[in-house]
């Protein structure tokens, strides 16, 4: 593990559905927003201005494991974690705790790209210095 | 694979994000809605009321990959793909084609339940008549 | 009433809430949605190309009245009305019928505007060839 | 003005759109998260359980005024208000300020309603306990 970030989020009403329960499709969301939060913390963002154009990180597979279901206003600890960074991608992980208990662990492959109008993408190299941020992340929280 | 089941989904607007691509997380929403149109091609719904009470199918895990973006307005075809049922639990693929091409290929499995109230949820072995119908599904489209 | 649209539309289980219904901002998807398809039945996008640069209707004021819920699966009716057209507005608004019964009203005024990189707008008088299109709309539907 | 609750909010990214702005429809859920967040700073929740049974707060009508675009990481001021309290409803309003300016002014108003099983709905004079808790609330925030 190369970086860890830690912060909490309730469910939302209209992130539950008839089945009474988040939708599986939320915990996406959350994970896109712990990563993100993540990338504030270190002084980034997941849409970087850099020398060499918008560096961004579209995802290329993602996927998640449920252990028990999250309901309406129960406030959730995420744990973030750098699993691995490749020359061109990272993978991460978000755990989802619930009163102390797993409840949810998603996982992530993304590759770090420039980024042009209309939703273009083009894969480099993650730039030395957003991978020296990267790796420098240690233990934080929001 | 045991049934296939077709259709087809416009990218709407809401769908979209800041990238001018289709958000990773709607994938699994557009996942859902075609083996929800599938349940319904075999005259039943996901939440099928059963003398065993109300039967549902909640996810345990789901991946999605993504091989290319998709963007405002674009038509997607959805292939539904029945990969295998166990004895309480079926796996399911989602094949996404844009003019031919793939662009993503998602999976889920998916557990059998009897649903109470507030959103709890108790595994069965597949009733026999439901069996029987997702067994029989062959190739349909809507 | 300057043009009408109809399409039909089924509650996506995702789209509705622990309460059992269809969630109340969602309304305003079904919206868009049959907007957009009003342009396209039109020969047109929301989001424009056009010599005057790409043109597009950013909302400023939306409404919507609920009369009844709407539940997992209900397959709905959407009329699409242009009420009126401004200089450089149009006001539209959208009735939701369920087994023929009015079950919600929306409305929403919007501006036509040119928009720029990284969300930016500019209100602009439609343009004529656009005007004539959605003047010329006549009843339609999908 | 009965009761204020503030908070903040940051734009994520699945919120925004191919435009480069948040969603329009997102403004009503941001209204929604901040109104439950204002129950619970009563010690209540929009979904009570009471001796009368659950009650809850269908909307009947809501609207929202867009002054300036939100974009992709704002961090988002949000004053929620308690406007007037009818014998069965309550109508509020939601202003949101970007950098001290106002954004935008969202308005709803909900019947107290019984609820049961399926999405099914009565409504009630507001209970005395839970209106006291209402009228009571004065500023607060989180």
């Amino acid at each position: 593990m190369l970086a860890e970030f830690r912060t909490t989020r309730r469910v939302q009403f209209a992130e539950t559905d008839t089945a009474g329960v988040m939708h599986f499709s939320n915990y996406f969301r959350w994970m896109e927003e712990v990563e993100h939060a993540w990338f504030r913390s270190l002084g980034m963002s997941v849409i970087q201005p850099h020398a060499l154009g918008t560096v961004s990180w579209p995802r290329i597979t993602v996927s998640c494991e449920y252990l028990a279901p999250l309901r309406f206003e129960d406030e959730v600890e995420l744990h973030f974690q750098l699993v691995s960074l490749s020359e061109k991608s990272m993978t991460h992980e978000v755990l989802f705790y619930l009163a102390g208990k797993r409840v949810a662990r998603g996982r992530a492959k993304a590759v770090c790209c420039r980024t042009f109008e209309g939703g273009k993408f083009e894969s480099i190299p993650i730039p030395p210095d957003i991978r020296a941020k990267m790796e420098g992340g240690g233990l934080a929280g929001a």
